[in-house]
């Protein structure tokens, strides 16, 4: 095998399959992949949830994990925010021509490892190499298809008096990715929160319907999330500035560069919307895993506004919270 | 809108949902994907199948189709070659800086299209944006999801006196990228063959498990997928050279270009094996499609050798067909 990737890798003939079978196969083993077919015949579901990301995040090494932990967490996370229990992943690789073989074997190992965490199979796949300058080291597409456990989600059901809970800290991932890409805080602390969500989700769907919504709040942060809750509808949240947990040393960060931790990507974080007679045992159960153990409830569903988020401050004030407009952080994911 | 895209339309913020609901909602208008949820819930069925690919055809147009149009037939077509009729696609953009959005405008229009007419719907999709000089004009990821039909298709079906069946002119994409991409031939009537093989198949599928296994050959061509169909197996395919069809343009090009047709990429055509008892009545359904107008019995399996390809040529003589080495035609799909 080569050290560095080239184009004959990206052609569909021999040196395609030498990948495949060096690195992927011994990699994903299982029954469905070993097969080679053009796609996976799977064991299927009454209701399924599809989805897809792209992730073209740089650098694709950062504090806390690298883009290949990321690319099996981001899709799988997403199936879980839509009520379903992740099962099958595909994988498709856009490789820039000189890229390092060693650094795609650990690459595919973080997929492997965080993949097995969650019970996720890799059942299909794809590798194209694209010339020097015309990609940037690794680009990874993951979809994934999930069967459905709770179908009733959305923000239809939201209601005024509801409570908003996230599951923790707010703004590691973004900052992260920026410490590690402007090489600013070299003795940092700051870690990527990037995870798979499936224990928190799993208590969730405990609470069937009682849960309204679900989002785990990736580019844009937990301002954009919100907002995408409630615009376009009768009723607004009400943000508490004092009880969002944040990381001092994240809040530091933001202040040195520049960046509100509300619109600061999450990797590992849910925000969630409630009915309010169980906010407090579901609080608590979140509160029961590692993950979930700086659990807050962080604001409340009114219909004072219509289709807003207004920050509560510390010292009695209180401003709207848009969207992020702009690129603040680009290629965080 | 902008002209171009910028960085802000990967945010996740205001300008990518000003993209989503200007460009992308408009053509692919569908409750499922209108619901903006981080995935799609949909009905699910017994067996499914699912496949994924990445497009970086380089250029992005060219003659007989562009990107768009490529990425859903890519997808469509390798669904179809499992024996599944395809439901659902999902569609991932990694977009350059700096690339024009009427472009964008066509090649979202193309998917429309193409996946109108096989009553494909997109459903989920996601959209980055990297930095001019990380990417080139478009990438586009589509994963798919369809609903098996026929479970038996498989290379350990092929037996010893199966014929090969192609159904149409081989070589037409390759050469039509490598045309578009050198400006030769700029009068030339040479065309890709992309096209959904939904017709094709679904005549294939009446014939069960009498057909033995499908691909189209499109990376590699047709000698790569023959020989995937029989490596490491007992058996092996006697191909003869003059009862491949090849139009007569294409064939021409390739000598300038020096290029095998062999082994030149295809996006419209299907390679298949089937038992000998139902070849002649397959072949002339397949022919009876405007599609399959020129399809041929192209060769047969036979267990004089083990795991080959097998040339006859037109003037008595035999060579072993491998499988592609090199980059003959990178970035061709």
């Amino acid at each position: 095998m080569n050290d560095i990737i080239t184009l004959d890798f990206g052609s569909g003939g021999k040196k395609t399959s030498q990948l495949i079978e060096e690195i992927i196969l011994p990699a994903f083993n299982n029954d469905i992949l070993n097969s080679l077919m053009d796609g996976a015949i799977l064991n299927g579901h009454k209701k399924i949830v599809f989805s897809t990301d792209s992730f073209v995040i740089s650098p694709y090494f950062f504090p806390g994990g690298d883009i290949g932990k990321l690319a099996v967490c981001g899709t799988i996370n997403d199936i879980l925010m839509c009520g379903a229990i992740p099962k099958y992943l595909s994988l498709s690789f856009i490789l820039e021509e000189g890229f390092k073989i060693e650094d795609l074997k650990v690459i595919v190992n973080s997929i492997k490892e965080t993949a097995e965490v969650c019970n996720v199979k890799i059942v299909t796949g794809d590798t194209k190499v694209v010339e020097k300058g015309k990609g940037d080291g690794i680009y990874i597409n993951t979809s994934g298809i999930g069967f459905l456990e709770v179908e009733s989600y959305g923000k239809d059901k939201i209601e005024d008096g509801d409570v908003v809970i996230v599951t923790g800290p707010v703004g590691d991932h973004g900052i992260a990715v920026m410490s590690a890409r402007n090489n600013f805080f070299v003795d940092s602390s700051i870690k990527s929160d990037c995870m798979p969500l499936i224990n928190l989700a799993n208590i969730i769907f405990k609470y069937g319907d009682k849960v309204k919504i679900m989002r785990d709040p990736t580019r844009g942060g937990l301002a954009t999330t919100l907002n995408e809750f409630v615009e376009r509808t009768q009723l607004s949240i009400e943000l508490f500035e004092d009880k969002i947990p944040i990381r001092r040393e994240v809040l530091a960060a933001c202040e040195v560069l520049g960046i509100d931790p509300l619109y600061s990507a999450n990797e590992g974080k849910i925000v969630l919307i409630a009915a309010k007679s169980i906010a407090e045992d579901l609080l608590s159960d979140i509160k029961s895993l590692p993950e979930g153990e700086q659990a807050a409830i962080i604001g409340n569903v009114t219909s004072s506004y219509q289709g807003v988020v207004v920050l509560k401050t510390g010292i009695g004030g209180s401003r709207i919270l848009n969207k992020l407009t702009g690129a603040q952080l680009p290629r965080i994911c």
